[in-house]
C-alpha cells in the first residue's frame, strides 16, 4: 500500500465512520427512553469505539456498484447492530467471560447478565426493525430489501454466526484442524463480513455477475480478516486494542497461528487479500475503497 | 361458551396445532445438522408441548379476514419462533432462574447456558429468516411481507416485548401500582398477541377498517392472557402447568391477583374479553374462531 493509497483510505474510513456513527446516534432511541436501562446498555456497547468495518464494506460495495451512500445508510448500521449484539452475548460469563473489550469494562460487568442479555436480543431485534423500516422502504424496492434481509438473517443465524459460536464454544480446550478451523471462522466470521458486501451490491441493484464478485470478494475478506485477528492475539499491542491479548491459547481456543504458526498464518492472510482484489480486479475506480479496506483488514493493528 | 362453542373450538385448535407443528418440524432443520447441539437444543424448547396460540391467533385473523391458512403459514411460524426465544432467554439463571417449564427441565439445566443462550438468538434470528423467504415471498406482495416485518420486530424489540422484560426484572421487589403494571403487561405480553393478529390481518389483505377492529380485539386478548397467566400462576393446578406455582408471589413479581385481589382479576379478565368480542362484533361467521379463542384464553387451565 502506498503512503497516497493509506492516506485515502484513512479518510474514507473516517468520513464513512462519522456519518455511520450520527446514523447509528438519530435511529436509536436517547437513554432517557422508558426503560433508561436497556437504552443506556444498548447505546454503551454500540458507541464503545468500534471500527464500523461491516457497515462500510457494506456502504463501500454499494458504491462500487454505483450506488448511494445515504440509500443503503438503514442497512449498514443494521449490520452494526447485530454485529454489537453477538460482542455482548459472547462476552457474557457462559460464553468467553470476557471482562474488557475496546478498552471498557463488558456490557454485563457494567448492566448485569440480565440486562446484557436482553440489550443483545433487542439490538438483534432493532436490526430487522430497521431494514424494515420506512428509510430503505421509501427508496429501494421492497423484493430487494427482502432478498437483503433474508441474506442477513440466513449469515446471522444457525447456519452462519450463531452455528459458528456454537462451533466455536464446543471447540475450546478440543484439536481441531485446518479444515474445521476454516469452518468455524467461514460461519462465525466470514458470513457475516460476506452478506455485508453482498448487501451493498443488492440494494445498488448491482447485477449477478457483479454479485458473483463481491461474494468471492467477501469471502476471501472474511477469512483474512478472522485470521488478522488471530494473529492480533498473539502479538497485537495490549494497550490499542483495549483487551487482554493470549485469550485464544489461554482458552485453548481454535486459531490460526496456534495450528500452522505465525509466519504461515501472515502468508495465509496476505494470499487471501490478492484473491478478494482479484474478484474484483475488473471493476472500475469507485471500488478502490473496496480495494483500500482489503489492505487494511490485514495491516491493521487494532 | 356453549357444549357446542367449546367442541367447535377445541376440533379448530386441535388441527391448526397440527399444521403449526408439522409445518414448523418442517422448517426446522433436523438434528443431525451440524453443529448438532444448537439444533437439539432449539427443537427440545420448540416441541415442548407449547400451545401455539400465537400462531392460531395470525392463522384465525387471516381466516377471518378472508385469507388462506397455507399462505400466512411460515409467518404464523415465525411467531413461535420468536415466543420460544423469550422463554429460553426468560429461564435463564441471570433472569427468572427457571428449572421447570411445561414440566420439562428448562433449555439452559439441559444444555447449558451458552446453547441456551444461543438456542434463542438462533430462533429469533431464523423468524425473520422465514418471514423473508421464499414460501411467503411467492405468495404475498413484498411490500406487505416488509410491514409485517416490520410490525413484528417492533413488538418483539425494545419498545415491546424485550422492554417490557426488562421492566418486569426491575419491578422484582418493588411497588408497583396498576397503571405500571398494565405497561408492562402490555409491552412484555400484549404487543405480540396484538400483532400475531394484526399480521396474519395484514398478510391476507385486510383494510384498514378490518385492522383497526383485529387491533383493538389484539389489545385487549393481550391483556386478558397476561391477567389469566397471573391468575394460573396463583391457583393453577401445578401438574397440569408442568411448572411451579406460587413463582410470582414468591420472587415478589409484579401481577394482577397481588395488586388488585383474585376476584377484581377474575372481573378484569372477563371484561377484556367481552371488549375483544365487541372489536369483532361486525366480522361474519369466519371470524368465530376468534371469538371461541377469545373464551378460551380466559377458561383455560394450562
Amino acid at each position: 500500500m502506498t503512503a497516497e493509497e493509506r492516506s485515502s483510505l484513512e479518510a474514507y474510513l473516517k468520513a464513512r465512520k462519522e456519518i455511520v456513527d450520527e446514523a447509528l446516534d438519530r435511529y436509536l432511541p436517547g437513554e432517557g427512553t422508558i426503560p433508561p436501562v436497556i437504552f443506556q446498555s444498548i447505546r454503551y456497547s454500540v458507541f464503545a469505539g468500534g471500527k464500523r468495518i461491516r457497515p462500510i464494506l457494506c456502504i463501500a460495495a454499494a458504491e462500487a456498484s454505483g450506488g448511494l451512500l445515504e440509500v443503503v445508510l438503514p442497512a449498514a448500521c443494521a449490520l452494526e447492530l447485530i454485529h454489537t449484539y453477538s460482542l455482548i452475548h459472547d462476552d457474557l460469563p457462559a460464553m468467553d467471560d470476557d471482562e474488557y473489550r475496546r478498552g471498557k469494562l463488558t456490557n454485563h460487568r457494567v448492566f448485569g447478565e440480565d440486562i446484557a442479555i436482553l440489550a443483545g436480543d433487542a439490538l438483534l431485534t432493532e436490526a430487522f426493525h430497521l431494514l424494515s423500516g420506512k428509510d430503505l422502504a421509501d427508496r429501494v424496492p421492497a423484493a430487494r430489501i427482502l432478498t437483503v434481509i433474508n441474506e442477513i438473517s440466513e449469515a446471522a443465524g444457525f447456519f452462519g454466526m450463531v452455528g459458528g459460536q456454537v462451533l466455536d464454544v464446543e471447540s475450546e480446550g478440543k484439536t481441531v484442524d485446518l479444515t474445521a478451523l476454516n469452518h468455524i471462522h467461514s460461519r462465525k466470521t466470514g458470513a457475516m463480513i460476506r452478506a455485508a458486501v453482498r448487501e451493498g451490491g443488492i440494494l445498488a441493484g448491482a447485477d449477478e455477475r457483479r454479485l458473483q464478485a463481491l461474494s468471492e470478494y467477501g469471502s476471501s475478506l472474511g477469512l483474512a480478516f478472522q485470521i488478522a485477528d488471530d494473529i492480533l492475539d498473539v502479538e497485537g499491542d495490549r494497550e490499542l486494542l483495549g483487551k487482554k491479548t493470549g485469550a485464544d491459547v489461554a482458552r485453548r481456543k481454535a486459531a490460526f497461528p496456534a495450528l500452522v504458526g505465525l509466519d504461515a498464518s501472515k502468508k495465509k492472510a496476505r494470499e487471501l487479500v490478492e484473491k478478494a482484489l482479484e474478484a474484483i480486479a475488473s471493476f472500475d475506480g469507485k471500488a478502490d475503497p473496496l480495494r483500500w479496506i482489503a489492505e487494511f483488514v490485514v495491516e491493521r493493528k487494532t
